[in-house]
């Protein structure tokens, strides 16, 4: 898994009928030390995250592996938000 | 998935049997500021986007849950036309 | 998947029982503009390729949905031979 | 596989419940030179490693073979703890 | 599949069950030069590799695809030792 910011959302209307009803979070990767590193992914949200949260999300086959997107074309999912983390003993974040 | 825009055709006509039938677009991947990041994909076209469109894409395992790609080499799909996305509260794309 | 140019040819007479009777092709990425991009894959033939034909190859779990790589150790495999590609209504390759 | 060190922990109370009950350990991957690169991962653990020691970690589908981590929606697992390795010969990491 | 070069052995006796009896080797990735690129795996070896010999690997899923690794933690497997590979009509490495 790998640490993000919700940042965004995507809206899409007009899309393959096994993604009607979820909802698309784009959401920026953060390095451990809680920076923004560039690289984004539009993920499922399976857990009701929010724009500016930061969350967790799993990639690639993992992805499919919730309630919401089981049997899905979807790719990356937000399974958890995180309330903190910590590196070498020092909290890097605390929601 | 990823966010990108479909500039190009790929035509195949010798090809894996399974393929047959299938539409094959170039998609240039966007960044969340809807520029161009220099990477592509070519992918099934799932959902009849047409060259110029902006598009969601799924890779991997998840290209192949849709009912034209399932049980295919096939290792990306544009499984939605993008409607309009928005970062930080600001609009970067309306269709 | 990806463009690539069909560059050389991998012998491997000790190997995994389940890749006996494979052709291992050295495939070059090309970007869309047609130029080699410096990375490549070793894929299996599924589509009767040579050396110096531009090909389409599926990565991953999906390069083992032909009837070739079916539950084999492959992770690469070309899926179709290109014809002709455009972007952006200009013709970038003909075969 | 690649070699990582466990260097913190995230906590996440909200999350799919499927990830109920597993650990959460930010590895940051290793070199052959045993340098940290750069790049990290979020891994459960698998294995009961703790911070400080240095582990092997799969990625993607195979993160889900283990008996904490099947069916659900993580995409990386400590899968081993490391001893030591050797590269040409030479000793580059002893625990 | 990548081409590489067994550089080194990883020893870890405290390790998921499933993974027990499998030697796992250190494979530098060789660009199609044959000279080391800079990235490596840890792979399982499934054809009696031996350091300095070059080999074939496959990575994620197909790396479950062999007799050792199959329903296993491993997303990386070598599956081939090349014995020659050519490039261009130039032959770049012989056993």
């Amino acid at each position: 898994m790998l640490l993000g910011r919700v940042t965004g959302t995507v809206v899409a209307s007009q899309k393959e009928p096994l993604m009607d009803g979820l909802t698309f979070l784009v959401v920026r990767q953060l390095g451990v030390d809680n920076t923004e590193s560039g690289g984004y992914v539009v993920a499922v949200n399976a857990v009701g995250a929010g724009v500016g949260e930061v969350v967790m999300y799993a990639s690639g086959s993992s992805a499919r592996q919730t309630a919401v997107t089981q049997n899905r074309p979807c790719d990356a999912v937000i399974m958890a938000i995180v309330d903190t983390w910590e590196i070498d003993g020092e909290t890097m974040y605390v929601k």
